[in-house]
């Protein structure tokens, strides 16, 4: 029996999301490690932490997580993590131009995921004058290439009219982004359709479902928890 | 004969000197957009960016450069462009871990070579103390990973003993960052053995030479020359 892949990230979101999206749609169980259970309010469990991530630290390339370890290896950076993963399960299209169109695609959606992963950690002030550079970004400069790849080819998918880590990665950021515009894609049927339809895949549709190893939105105990366990 | 790659950017380097590090590596000959022959000290040639600028961002897939057009794509995303390029002149190992030690080693690498792309942006005051960050960077974090991997297995260069992206990038951070810390790798004998020999590879001696594709350190000129083009 294959060992289950093992997240090491603190308890939500952030850079590890995009990595329990790819991991849930391929089908794939995964562990958690014990710093990924923990919460801030929790303050008599902070010096544990220390010495589990003093520990772990060891095991970070570059002193950073997310950090995976999986098939023998420890990976780190996010982008690597995914490439391994979309790699191995065939999310990457079937020959170097669709990959192309693939990396392409989730380059961009990971440009418009970073504003939501900083998003919290911004002073209150600027929060939501951050919401609203947010759904501009989304609306004038990214979401209008996707709605015109699928209205122009009529597919169900992005590339090759199969799943690829560019629509997984495009539907966790236009999940995230309803949560706080919740009519974000008002003007854009097409992705409207593709939303519904990609979240009904199995795989997708039981990650979107309680019980998940997905995480909820970010909160005032998670920005907390990254606090204490980066800059204590 | 094959169309020469043909790279769209400001004159300067930015985020399109990677690509130009990875071309020259490879020995692909590139042409060069006619927005990437302007300096900003020219005023009278502004109007004229503009035009051409309006017209290329027809063919920006998010509005950004850099933009490459190469094998009939017009390719986007600093990384999606350098990952066609070394998936298709075998700059990416021979298998996926291979591969996907590759890929870690570029991403870190980067990380701290995104720091020397901002840096001439930052303001006067600031740009010191980044010299200092970047510095403690390099030295703490990102140097000691790859003088070990080198030390560790002996062999001419980072992965496979055989050149990969990984290197290239690797020399372009190191040989940028010493242009601003001439002793940065005082530190690192096996790290500075490894840049006398990639610099040595004939594809590389050659961009390192006069003449070649590669562009100086960013200046004043390259500061207004930015501002000019993406905030006139």
């Amino acid at each position: 029996m294959a060992t289950k892949p093992k997240l090491h990230y603190p308890n939500g979101r952030g850079r590890m999301e995009s990595v329990r999206w790819v991991l849930a749609a391929a089908g794939v169980e995964v562990a958690v490690s014990s710093l990924s259970q923990q919460r801030a309010w929790d303050a008599s469990r902070w010096p544990q932490w220390r010495t589990e991530l003093d520990h772990l630290g060891n095991h970070l390339l570059f002193q950073q997580v997310p950090m995976v370890e999986i098939d023998g290896m420890k990976l780190v950076q996010t982008r690597s993590i995914l490439h391994y993963i979309a790699d191995k399960h065939h999310l990457f299209g079937k020959d170097l131009k669709e990959r192309t169109l693939i990396d392409m695609y989730v380059e961009g959606t990971l440009d418009l995921l970073e504003l939501l992963i900083m998003h919290p950690f911004l002073k209150p002030d600027d929060q939501q004058k951050e919401v609203a550079n947010m759904a501009q970004k989304a609306i004038i400069r990214y979401f209008p290439v996707f709605e015109k790849v699928l209205r122009g080819h009529g597919q169900r998918f992005l590339v090759g009219n199969q799943l690829s880590l560019a629509d997984i990665i495009l539907l966790q950021t236009i999940l995230a982004l309803e949560e706080k515009i919740p009519n974000i894609l008002s003007a854009f049927p097409h992705l409207q359709e593709y939303t519904v339809k990609i979240s009904n895949i199995p795989t997708i549709k039981k990650f979107l479902e309680p019980g998940s190893k997905k995480k909820p939105p970010p909160d005032d105990i998670y920005v907390r928890t990254v606090y204490n366990i980066f800059m204590p």
